[in-house]
């Protein structure tokens, strides 16, 4: 090791660090002044990557899950090679600029996952050595590593105190997965102050007791992280954790350590006296080491050697493996194989959504032998196995069997969703993980960075209503659809029988940019007969007609899921009373989409002139746009435990009551 | 300890575990099968309780954050004599009756917090055990011990996979809640079967991590559950947690000890041998052996004694104390000592409204001298910090200091608010969190509870748009308002400026039935001219007129929060462009309330007539119920990192372009 070149790269961070924030008057300096030194050793030693393919399957992953801290991957990502200019650095937190307030995948080359909101980083990363572990488990062969790298992750205080990371690294013990190496910048401080005042437990001990290796050692030591690091990499069984303490803000002479150095710029004054003491030139302003910079260049030579000799092996692979290449390539693309066998159903026959679902996943996972995901301890309730592979190896992911589709991610619903946007950002697999619609509540922090992401997750929610039932207003979502369907960018499709199930499952495998919400019933449905002879391909644009009448509607009945066929009922109690009344029945299974579809195709579905109304077991927010409010049949407040019918009785919510609201409106 | 009696009473445990779930066709026997002699030792030997006087303010408290497992409480809370019938037993799971699924807050005497979503239980233990300490720490007198109890849970696998159970249980070891108890059911099998498909991680070395004392059993010794518990009891310098080993479903010959017996009825013929091998009469259904009534009867006195006791302790401390018990008597109520003093703002003066709450807090913690709570370290950001207590006696509550008011959560959102809800459960404290509006998702399961049970915690959710600015998408809320408002019976409040901030204090304080989110700006807003001279009164009704033209009006432009003020701007402009236009500007604070409000209100308010539109920095889903979808200036996709100005400019979100939408209508 070049220890005054990496000392000149951390002086660096340091440097960029206290004037980029200081210009931006915003910013985060106390941890990349913290931490400076875990920066230059990992992109100046440890890393294997390559600046100008960012995209390189077998780069070691980075992820900066104390996302706060984005000046330090900038700035060494700036020295590193990346295309990121000091311009760039110069424009940190303003609108349009590639250095973001904190790191966002697809802004900044070499970012690897948009971290920010705490424990979400660590946990898309256990995602990443899950994913890196089957890759390799799958495509390498003996002598021809194709995957063979490490996910590399630095994290704080703020990290080991959330929940998810609880949850995603007792899980990555669980899995023993070795290729996964988190630094824990461990500086004792956090916005409130000393972490003393609310967080005094053993973190080390308590990764142990994941089934981590736990390592200790200075940050400020080179040598000390080359060591670790070597050894964490020698622990191929375990998971490793390397605690190192450090000084929040080093190199601040009266901030540092302090929290007064956590989220604020350092001042004039402060700034100045920094530099005097690093010795960085005070006149030269985003200074960086001409060292830093001349390391680097020579380094991106090594790396270049390594990105060459990788290729010649890929290439060889190839050569030697052409069908699996081919499957490698179709995975990467995240298309399927072939077309999806999606099972057909017979009109009339009652099944259960989630039940359809559970029939379509075998065509799924065929169409995509990519296809990797599981339940939060709901396998059977959410009939979300996958069928057995037909080769007769084990399904089931674990440590022994890391080329596994099926993961029991135990009851850890938030550690579920986010390991799932670490598999999807790592490119290759197709992930999908399930739970009840009623714990998406649980998950959503995840959810909305799959969103912000474009991540393609799948997200399988049964049991999506008061007809759960007997479970009662714990388990019966009331808010979840409005509050789903607020999310930008996230796909929400609650299909209303088993047919329109298998078609959402399409729609949510087709979609490369950005996540699908499915939702699911617990309880039977019969397939509709369906008058729209093109319906498959009109829902994708988020409804279509169910049922028409032969002349203009004077009413229309719109539902989505399980309510189409209460709206089906519906209309023949009215029709029953009022037999000249010509009533169409819309299903809704995208509403998001249809309120987002061109004019004319709204008012080929609604017919503009008819009467509109809403059915929806849940809040009618977001309805009111297409139904006044006193043609919306909603519920508005929890459920309660009963049998599904009863419970739906008991809040009004029945075929009789929709059939008037309609028959109100007619006179 | 009589322990044949005890025996007597799990084995009716079962019995009617049994039949409960036999009968209903639905719900979970493996816990109570698994667990009856924990049942049995809590009630029949540990537990300090009053049938007849459920709300005693120093019985212990017994939390089931297994909650599917139900029918233990409910078996067990009929034979130890609480208001729950036979009859009652029978009802279970059925519309109405006080055996719901999971055991629900205000439905069934005895039951102390709702639980069912998994790790919930357990946080909202820890809530109750700082509870206790505050209560004792603040009214007991040397000799003189009113608040004197334990809180005791009993968690199972799913709870301790579940992060938020993590995170409360941490800051339980850092705060050395010696009056938690917590029994871990370890009976290794989850719904998808072994616990090891998913979960070996060393729970007991993870909590000795957090600074608990561990011990460990057997859940079939009398002996060892009086033992361990004793020495739980002993050690008030740590929570201590209770690893009990245990077999699932212990009785159903077959099914016992697989995950078969978890959450599904044992049949007909499985419940046949059951009994017949436990020895419970086959042709007695809902049997309960006559020695447990008898048990229970005679046990009833002694409670009855302590229960005197402490009656008699308490009159005399009333007696020695009057305005301690005039104060407790305050406490208790929940409502205000004395009118709260809170702040008048000047007209014109520039102030974020987090600034502004922060002003409020004095006023709010002076009048409730029962406010408690804190931040998830954002205490600076937030300003949630309280003023220093006029006496001098530190504000942060710690270990050594339980009676602080101010707590440091640490970065742990979904812990701390269902540690609120623990809080607000326990009675006589008034718990408020706080943490950045995006975050809301963090604690969104908690504060579904909250709703749910009608518990009155105070959200204070500060950073509340894209107006965030610098730290870009990750932290600016653009759904949340949308989600929020979705859940039922949670009252949103989304002030203008400060002088709204301070009503919505005086409303968020004053309601006793349910949680309030108060949303507030980090960005300087300017306190209003409002034309409506009765405006804190009609605010309290979700909307009110704060410009008001002098002939009724053409437009009303209506928004929350920040967006009023960009309505005013939004008017003047259009005034200037077409003076003769007659404007009205409207503040909708409480969204919910305002459509929930008679129509004259909303008539007066809205004015039929006038074109409507609204302006909100968020998502439009749910204001096209008073305006048409192209008269609502919302934001329909995530922000950018950028000064907060800049990024609104950037998205189009400006007075401008809300004008423009008004002049086009105009024509």
């Amino acid at each position: 090791m070049n220890i005054p070149a990496l000392q000149s790269i951390a002086l660096s961070v340091r440097s960029l660090t206290i004037d980029a924030i200081q210009k931006a008057n915003s910013g985060h300096p106390g941890m990349p002044m913290g931490a400076a030194e875990l920066g230059a050793f990992l992109y100046g030693v440890e890393l294997k990557y390559n600046p100008k393919d960012t995209r390189w399957l077998n780069r070691d992953r980075f992820v900066l899950s104390a996302g706060h801290g984005s000046m330090f991957l900038y700035s060494i990502l700036h020295m590193a090679g990346f295309d990121l200019s000091l311009d760039d650095i110069k424009a940190f937190r303003q609108v349009g600029s590639k250095c973001p307030g904190h790191p966002e995948y697809g802004v900044t080359p070499g970012v690897e996952t948009t971290t920010g909101p705490l424990g979400q980083g660590i946990a898309n990363a256990v995602g990443m050595a899950i994913a890196e572990r089957k890759m390799a488990a799958h495509f390498n062969r003996p002598g021809q590593k194709i995957f063979d790298h490490s996910i590399f992750v630095a994290a704080g205080d703020g990290c080991f105190m959330e929940g998810v990371a609880s949850e995603a690294c007792s899980l990555a013990g669980h899995l023993g997965l070795g290729n996964l190496i988190v630094y824990y910048d461990s500086n004792h401080i956090s916005i409130d102050g000393s972490t003393d005042i609310a967080f005094t437990e053993d973190v080390g001990k308590r990764f142990e007791a994941y089934g981590w290796q736990v390592l200790r050692g200075s940050m400020y030591s080179f040598e000390e992280l080359a060591a670790l690091t070597a050894k964490a990499k020698a622990e191929t069984e375990k998971p490793s954790l390397i605690i190192l303490e450090s000084v929040i803000g080093k190199g601040a002479p009266s901030k540092q350590g302090t929290s007064g150095i956590h989220g604020s710029p350092l001042g004039e004054e402060e700034a100045r006296k920094a530099k005097e003491g690093l010795g960085i030139p005070p006149d030269k302003p985003f200074w960086v080491a001409p060292e830093a910079y001349a390391y680097f260049e020579a380094h991106r030579k090594t790396l270049e050697q390594e990105y060459r000799a990788w290729q010649a092996r890929f290439e060889a692979w190839k050569k030697a493996n052409p069908e699996l290449a081919r499957e490698l390539s179709v995975w990467l693309s995240g298309r399927a194989m072939h077309e999806p066998d999606l099972p057909a159903f017979k009109t009339g026959e009652k099944i259960a959504t989630r039940n359809a679902s559970g029939k379509c996943l075998g065509a799924v996972a065929g169409a995509w032998p990519n296809f990797i995901g599981g339940s939060a301890d709901l396998t059977s309730p959410n009939v979300s196995q996958l069928p057995p592979n037909a080769d007769g190896s084990p399904i089931v992911l674990t440590k022994e069997n890391p080329d596994g589709r099926y993961i029991h991610f135990g009851i850890r619903e938030h550690g579920m969703a986010a390991i799932a946007n670490g598999i999807a950002l790592y490119g290759g697999l197709r992930p999908f993980v399930a739970t009840f619609l009623v714990f998406s509540d649980y998950l959503r922090p995840a959810l909305r960075l799959s969103a912000l992401m474009k991540a393609p997750v799948v997200y399988v929610l049964t049991h999506d209503s008061i007809y759960v039932g007997e479970d009662g207003p714990t388990h019966q979502p009331i808010e979840a659809l409005a509050a789903l369907r607020a999310i930008p960018g996230l796909k929400v499709l609650r299909p209303a029988d088993a047919e329109e199930t298998a078609v959402a499952w399409r729609i949510a495998m087709e979609r490369l940019d950005g996540p699908t919400v499915l939702v699911f019933s617990r309880q039977n449905l019969p397939v509709l007969e369906k008058a729209d002879p093109d319906w498959p391909h009109t829902m994708a644009l988020g409804a279509y007609v169910v049922q028409n009448p032969e002349r203009a509607p004077d009413a229309t009945l719109v539902a989505s899921g399980s309510e189409v066929s209460l709206a089906i009922a519906a209309a023949d109690i009215v029709r029953a009373q009022r037999p000249k009344t010509a009533i169409r029945v819309v299903s809704v299974p995208d509403r998001q989409a249809f309120y987002a579809a061109p004019a004319p195709v709204r008012d080929a579905i609604l017919s503009p002139g008819s009467l509109v109304f809403v059915a929806e077991a849940g809040v009618a927010q977001g309805w009111e746009r297409i139904a006044p409010p006193e043609n919306i049949l909603s519920i508005e407040r929890f459920g309660e435990s009963g049998p599904g019918d009863k419970v739906a009785e008991h809040l009004g919510f029945t075929a009789q009551a929709f059939a008037q609201k309609v028959l109100a409106k007619l006179g």
